[in-house]
């Protein structure tokens, strides 16, 4: 349960807000790669942190995150020619570089006045880095900027890494906080069918292992244990499995909008999400999975795009066939008979309960418990970054993108055993950091 | 005409308004019985009186009407399973009954923690009733609240009644008001052709007798006479008839929102309208349709269910085929030669023009003339209710629910005879009681 | 560049505010003659400088402008009845002359009573007159109000003139900057394709004179120059044409809200366009086009119908086809290798870049340069003529009607020939003013 003013706090990112600040001093994925899929094609207009602003990839393939609106005569760019290295406003074809130098006024003849015109003028322009399938920009400012944080998935060959995206239609907040909450997965995902077909046909989607979906099933009240590190949180929850076995589910929280899936196990495929505010009653969620030790199957890409687990079945805009205008489709016969929901797709019944929240969950009127233990940590370490911004602190975590090469995933251990020690068993550090490739190569 | 505070004071009926606490103090239809049909059926949404609400029909037949988010995490239970005695959220699978009892609290592991913990939480949960074909709530204090109020129709066997709803897409007040004013028959509700074939055919379905809309058509200046009772109003519309004649029209209103029709002659069907806001610029009409001395027709009812008199055309969700985004259909050939509108329906008429006055009509540019007396002893009576419950005095009307067994409807009588003596002939009562059943059963 | 209180008092024209002051000196367009094609049809909304109102043609075919509402009880008179001499509303019959007289009180008994009420109660109407095709109301105190501006096409027989009206998304004042703003014309406008076939099949929409065009093309820099007049403004602007000739494009402005188009030469079709606004986020276009010296085609008025310069192609309701809602219809493909936009239309390309720059363009961040001066001198002219309006100074251009008899064009002169010259050269006179018909027939 929160105060009014930190719910207030967690849930605004607009310019000028405190959050919004602690947003600002890390890369933010702003468009997939596949958004601008060639040189000198469309602009494309863009909305973060409740920030308008137009993309294009020029000519020589690199990517300009720009402001909407020519500064001439405040036209959009998005109506503007991309083209010969700059984007080119369709007003009055003042043009301009990705770097925001004015390249042409031909509105003014030629001679020394246009050129001093040219050089005063700048259309605002945003740092751009391209990796992992995904176009990152930086909102914030220039001299505290970092490399990209070394999440695992884009430093491993294209064939290793599927991405997606897809619109959520609430605040940020709570759709990251359902990411972290492990402990629904017993109710919100599950069959309720106990014939063998419906169960097995449905949970197939979910998890390779019947064994875990059925230790899910029965425990509904997992023990959480969570470690807390510089960049962000393990969040660990055990669960009764056979005999004296704990099934541990193992998540990660990335400060300030990253979560990392806890259902890897060895050898399977690892699972992220990046929620990104595109104002304070709707975010994108950009979804990355990779495998570290080989690629990615043409059957697994395709069922990662026809929505499976983190990836929703969405359409060329990247907006779920299920969403809250159509409730998600929801099926009150297969609700009574088959899934616990009656909503298709894990990532569709995630969408459904976080929207469900409201389009901003009211924090105060809640009731939380054990199971609530990663949401609670998880406010906690976001709410004091952005009391530490409102005091001109930027947050740790900006300045040690090294530390995000980490994973999550399950394990199974004995019921003594604690998370730590869980922890170096299944990735060989306590908080799932795993080497670089260069440190990694040098190993081998 | 009312002064803008005043207009204010008898619109608003949203938590913490004035006229909000008045509603608050009667029982108030939130749904047709058929809007949850089955036991463990689909929950539905309400809104009323500005407040959200879900509703499920449970496992013994009972309805709940609660609060809609789980206390919990605020997961909105629309979502839930309604299922074995109570709903249970799709979340994290916390379960309530229709009192707000929570009846598992599954992510807490077994023993007295969780048995404290699920004796510490509740759904706020509302007092219901099922009477008439419709689903009553108690939205207001529980220490003031009365039986039903003995509407006829409640007291009937079902075979005798007709329910139905219609979203009327302004202020409940405004919407009221034409209910009470039975002046605009003579104009919004008339054929203009005088051609026999047309005029017949249009206002067959308006009245079943002739004489009547021949003298509503030659009179639209009827004579008001208002007799004023604890739970409302007997308003008498007199017309000039054949020869010495008058013909009477007599509705009434019953504190706060219902309202009976002018027209039954003795043996004919009565007709009863209740405005329940949804919010400040919408509400639903629930219509009631009843006979106390037959049964009615299968020709009857499937006359309702098609669009008659206060019945309106309807679409699966209650909204009228004929509504506000489409000009109710409009007609401007018919118009011209055939009705007074051009539109199709008398509780479509009766929409466009109370839909026509605005979102909420402004009370502070009228113009009223004698035949605005009901309309303007409405607001007073509403009013004085108002101001009372802002002084903390609860309505008189709401501690009276025997008071509502009234009938109104129509009356031939000697031009110089007074409305009470009319009252007295054609119910045997000056306010129009009849006898409850067991009175009616004792007397014969 | 104006700033934020400069940019507010632009652009707001609703009831009470200082440019609406201005704007209701002036008769205003508020409908096509023929979306009132017939006595005792049917009425219509409009919606005028954010008030709004009703209008219905009479059964002697004038033209009655009035306040939305039924004074008795605030029905709309929309769904009211027009018939024999007045309007009558739907909801009690009360009927209104087009001067807001009350023709009819039927709910009041005959009677000395009746006569002083109908005597007393006015509905709201304004003056109005029909010319060239378009209903004008006057909006303004009824003792300021001139005769209507003596704008040539006004004056002209029917066949002469054709006139449409198109809906624009976005603040007036933008709208009509990016009419008198000619510069635009060398970007906005252009083919890019050198491929004769291309360019002459693009062009020919845009132009009958292939050499204006390649002078467009490669002159982007025109030279301004301002006359200032009583009522407007003379916006010529000179490119490189052959030789030592320039080629001169000359546009008129005039008070508050009207734009006369640069190209014709003589013998060619004159255009104008008047942008009313309808609230301050959208607005209706008035275009018309007139040819002094014959009648136009049956060819011409069908291309003009189909959407052709500033005329747009629209829908019934005068919605152009190609709007905000569809992006224009913007196809990437052409705009790469066709036209600077890939918008198919003057018209719509006009459109897309002025909604483009917002609902309210933000002026306080602009880089204007010399081809932007007829936009500021007809941004300091409007200032001033509403900061004379805020000293209760009317407006000097609203009566002097007779001096809105001016035409714009396109002329050809050796390059060192001032704009007077050229004026009077194509003109006859230093500010396009062309004698009336009836000093033209004394002259004859």
């Amino acid at each position: 349960m929160l105060s009014e003013a930190d719910n207030v706090l967690l849930t605004r990112t607009g310019p000028g807000t405190t959050m919004g600040g602690v947003f600002r001093h890390f890369w933010q994925p702003v468009a997939l790669s596949s958004e601008l899929p060639e040189p000198d094609g469309a602009p494309v207009r863009l909305r973060v942190l409740g920030e308008e602003l137009r993309a294009f990839r020029t000519t020589d393939g690199s990517i300009g995150v720009v402001a909407p609106r020519c500064p001439h005569r405040g036209a959009d760019l998005f109506f503007g020619r991309n083209e010969a290295g700059g984007i080119t406003c369709a007003y009055h074809g003042w043009k301009f570089a990705i770097d925001g130098r004015c390249l042409a006024m031909p509105t003014m003849e030629p001679g020394p006045a246009r050129e001093k015109a040219e050089q005063d003028v700048r259309l605002r322009a945003f740092p751009v880095r391209e990796a992992g399938g995904l176009v990152w920009a930086w909102l914030g400012p220039r001299d505290s900027m970092p490399t990209l944080p070394d999440l695992e998935f884009l430093t491993l060959p294209a064939g290793h890494v599927f991405v997606s995206k897809k619109l959520q239609q609430c605040n940020w907040a709570q759709a990251c906080e359902g990411g972290l909450d492990t402990a629904h997965f017993s109710f919100l995902h599950m069959a309720v069918s106990d014939a063998p077909d419906v169960a097995d046909r449905l949970m197939a989607k979910v998890s390779s292992d019947s064994d875990t979906v059925r230790w899910m099933r029965a425990d509904g009240a997992p023990r959480f244990t969570i470690l807390e590190h510089t960049v962000g949180l393990v969040l660990g929850a055990a669960r009764q499995a056979d005999g004296d076995d704990s099934y541990w589910r193992i998540s990660q929280f990335l400060m300030p909008n990253h979560g990392l899936a806890p259902n890897a196990f060895p050898g399977e495929n690892y699972h992220g999400q990046c929620w990104v505010p595109i104002d304070d009653v709707s975010c994108w969620i950009y979804n990355y999975t990779w495998n570290p030790e080989r690629k990615l199957t043409d059957a697994e890409r395709q069922r990662f795009r026809n929505g499976s687990g983190i990836h929703a079945e969405v359409d060329a805009d990247h907006v779920p066939l299920r969403r809250r205008e159509n409730d998600y489709l929801l099926d009150r016969r297969r609700q009574k008979f088959e899934t616990f929901t009656g909503i298709e797709g894990v990532s569709e019944q995630d969408a459904a309960i976080q929207d469900s929240q409201g389009l901003i969950a009211d924090r105060t009127a809640e009731h939380l418990g054990p199971t609530d233990m990663g949401v609670i940590r998880f406010r906690r370490m976001i709410l004091a970054a952005a009391r530490d911004m409102a005091a001109n602190k930027p947050p740790a975590a900006a300045h040690q993108p090294a530390l995000y090469r980490v994973r999550s995933g399950g394990a199974i251990a004995r019921r003594d055993v604690p998370l730590r020690d869980v922890m170096r068993a299944r990735f060989g550090h306590d908080h799932g950091l795993v080497p670089s490739p260069e440190r990694r190569d040098a190993a081998e």
